[in-house]
């Protein structure tokens, strides 16, 4: 029962096929192999983009950083929710591959962005003489950290604000697949059409070994970040083993299917701890949920190997058994009805 | 018959095997699986370094960035072959991520810095006042861009030299392995008995399909160092897939058989393109040469389908068919005897 | 009828005396000057500290800038109050100087960080794992954005909490004189007693042409600043016409004496503005206030001549003439009893 | 007899005498004031570039890095001769505010980049692949650090090079005026006419307290400029003294009077020292000269009290009296006849 990360999880069989038939002769280095010909093709019909580039990279925080380096310079402010992975979990690497931009932490319930929370941040900034830093990006995580999603007409909105200021808007995807699942939007109706010119589109937390694809709509910008990229030591050499793992992934809509799979055990968890008198903090719309459970029912789970993430310490043996903590829980592809089941009988008593 | 790079070849059978077995069930994230634990012991053993801190990243580029920040603050300056990959193929990676720091380039025959460039260097920089760049950190390329190598007492004598200014050492073994199965010395030997703070030690260029062990002899530089991974993207999150890779690389002596064979099939080649009258440039010490060819040479082995790297433009069909350009001819450990006297008998005409 | 900023005074006659003293014949560059020995003995004797480092540069942001670079690295993150001048009116130069630091604003009413604030921001970084940016330093500014000040006791109770996490304190100074001149407490009281590692000693908005004094009172930084103050292109190569204006501001205690002068102009303004009814947004501790005027005081004192800054968007001819709107009025050295007695008169009406 | 540097002669009576005019009433901050409007329709017509963006900083280090980061992206780098004080003297400056750009080192006599060393690192750098930084802006020192000049048509030969490669050109101008002094040419030809797009305008080394002016020829790199000064901690508040400096040195020739009075004195203490048989190192076309002198030459100037730099150690009264070493000698505006004669009079013996 490990409910602790989509990062835990392994990777998908059809992933691992496409490793091995990847591993066959020689291959041209740095991104030139021809299986990446093949998912740039896969990724421009899936967002209707015929020009958008594409490019590979092994980590959500080097796609995010790469992606925002490209629309942020180091004198202006990229404006993101307060509890996004770009602001909590990346250890500043925004500001590294900035150049030293700040982010603007703005507010909003269930970890999407208020517009009201944009708004004021925009006008404060209106002035934006030379003392302060600029207006700089929109960043939106979709889904977000707390598990919702952003529907396209919550993205139009916002980037609409951004635009009005003449700020580029950033996806950071690295649930994207999770939010498209759950939404049965096409891809470009969540990006593109709503106003997202960069998005970190992710693979890794949802079936495969390691390769997030940053897909910038404008490809103008391509070039340099392909540079940026070089410099930041993430142009990986054997590159075709980043290649099949995307080309697997987008192949016969995989990476939905995958996310689909993710997203329903994670309905059949929470209506399970519903049903158990759980309190959940979030509108459960993506494959993850915050949950407050009893200290008994914390430990009764870890006495039978559940493993997840305490929000705050761990409980211990000593306290109230009654008393009540926060925990995540994330499902992955390959989390099981009878996983989920067993841990949602645990959590009954 | 490749022969551009051992970038372009596939990774190693019982690499893949790993792979596929680490492919099972949960595992913690970010370094912290199990597999992990067997990959720090297995490179302290080897290197005979109980306390070494050793850290995984996926692309070479990115292990020396990162050692080099460790080890060179930003106002001073790494002392490095005027032909190392640090110089000339990181983009600038090095200044990036050390925060603006230069680097100084020191001569030396057959892609080793000379002693006396380096003792040069130093000596301009005895003053060292405010106005100036500090005195840095010496890194070294082991084997090098050159496709030599250093013996250990090679690299005391210039660790010595940069230990008298209190620099510390690092060494790119990009192609370590190559080195190491060259001289028959211990990886001890090569490194930290002679004056190495940290290493990169590549995998990817030798069969994996894209790991590097960074290890610090001085494990005072770990948490740093996690850090700085961490804020440069280089954080795996699904750390297994690296973890499984280098652990196959080390088991059995593997790293070491796989470099023997490039550096066995380089010998075969180098030893029929002499015979076949082709001039050589550099001594060939480990799995690469540079060699001049003619012309018509080029073009026949074009037409049989040869693939190498020319050194300046690809020859075209028009011109004086003896003139004679460079080319670089890579072996790795897929190379085989037949490819190898295929191309041998294709340069002979 | 300037109250512009403290920025828009000239210079005090005690300080261009000093300058042209210094204008005689040949001097050591880059703060080798004979005027600069004496600066630092003059620093060391006012803040009882025989060892401290002194270091001049032109600007605030640079010595907010250079000595938080000093004290944080760029995985961390400075704690500072969310109006503070480091946030707001540098155009992250903090985040630029540091490599990509972080600031964590924190809040506090009256323009001064409440404990409470910064308590909850460091436990909230208890953790600090390796995705999270490190607890770095705390940066207090004293006076305070919003014209208060901390007393000693106050500094001690912020700097202790730092302390116990292992950050160390630097102190914004732009306008310490100010605060000094208010509490009649030692210079050493209010910085080093309290736990201040580094002193932003401000000259410019106190009578000097433009001059910052960096005092680290532990010297064991010093070389590190001077090479980021080189490289930060802040060393000044005729570096006397700054040791010049700091020794004549030093100098028989004129610092003291134009501070206590722009503070009981201050005084008198605010008793005034009192006495006209108008409300003060914050307790008058220093040498400037925030204050809200009518649109129709505006206009009248505007037509009269009187020049200061809005908060927010200056009020024009058209609308309500009782809408309240606030404004900024700082005093220096250089106010005149006449001159705030005409605009008192001119807001009563 | 301080011949040091232009570093360490006082600043020019006009100089002062504006300072003390500014020194009346308030003046609008950071660069708005009334003298700089002055001041930038001085230089717009000293130039014949009405469209020039003209900003003021207090150093030259500033000047050059912040003109080149303007320039130069990160991932490229700034060809520049191998003596020049943006490689050897600014401490990696250029490196820091570029972001980690790199610095190309060519060669040439006398201190200036020969065509031919700029034509042989272009053509190196032709393919710049992703894997390399890129051509990024060729920066000319003039007068150079040898004392010598480039001529228009040096400049416009270089540029013209660095522009079909699609390059900008800086010029380090620090001492701009001895070199237009010396060719009696206008400020134009030796700039903008020949294809300098930025010039770092010097003040400091002639006769002012600390001012360099950076012209930017193509205005809209202006707004980039001011964001990168201010975050750089290089935007002056009370920003009137440094116009006033500027207005002074530009008002009825001041910095050309100034410089051709050092320019002279340069060439009498040249003669006089070739007559005496020193051996002069270059051509001297500035305010300075490098020459060798023996052992009994430099201690017999010392202990009359000449002041200069060695280059080298300084030579002790151990050895052999014969024995040669060098020095740089430097004019000042303040420089007189009697001085240079009794220099000489003294290298005679």
């Amino acid at each position: 029962m490990w409910f602790t990360s989509d990062n835990a999880g392994p990777a998908a069989p059809e992933v691992m096929a496409g490793l091995a038939r990847a591993n066959e002769g020689p291959a041209r280095a740095y991104g030139a192999d021809a299986i990446m010909e093949r998912v740039t093709a896969q990724v421009r019909a899936l967002f209707e983009a015929p020009d958008a580039a594409v490019h590979l990279v092994a980590t959500g925080t080097a796609a995010n950083a790469l992606a925002l380096a490209c629309l942020c310079p180091p004198w202006a402010t990229i404006y993101v929710h307060r509890e996004a992975h770009t602001a909590c979990d990346e250890c500043a690497a925004p500001e590294f591959f900035t150049g030293g931009a700040k982010l603007t932490l703005l507010d909003g319930p269930d970890g999407r962005i208020a517009p009201a929370s944009l708004a004021a941040a925009l006008a404060a900034a209106a002035p934006a003489g030379v003392h302060n830093v600029q207006p700089g990006a929109l960043s939106l995580t979709n889904a977000t950290e707390a598990g919702t999603i952003y529907r396209p007409a919550d993205v139009a909105a916002l980037a609409r604000m951004a635009k009005a200021r003449g700020l580029p808007v950033h996806m950071d995807g690295a649930r994207f697949a999770n939010a498209v699942a759950r939404l049965g939007c096409s891809p470009a109706e969540l990006t593109r059409a709503a106003g997202v010119d960069a998005l970190s589109f992710g693979g890794t937390k949802n079936g495969l070994l390691g390769v997030e694809a940053v897909i910038l709509f404008d490809p103008g910008r391509s070039w340099e970040f392909e540079l940026r990229r070089k410099r930041g030591g993430h142009l990986v050499s054997k590159h075709r083993y980043l290649s099949a793992q995307m080309e697997a992934y987008l192949t016969g809509g995989l990476w939905l299917r995958l996310a689909a799979q993710a997203n329903a055990m994670a309905d059949r968890l929470a209506a399970g701890l519903r049903g158990a008198g759980a309190e959940l903090l979030y509108p459960v719309e993506a494959n993850m949920m915050f949950v407050r459970l009893s200290r008994a029912q914390h430990l009764r789970l870890a006495a039978h190997g559940a493993s997840y993430y305490h929000w705050g310490p761990e409980p211990g043996a000593e306290g109230d058994p009654a008393e009540m903590s926060a925990c995540r829980l994330v499902c992955g592809w390959q989390t099981t009805a009878a996983e989920v089941d067993r841990f949602v009988e645990l959590a009954a008593g």
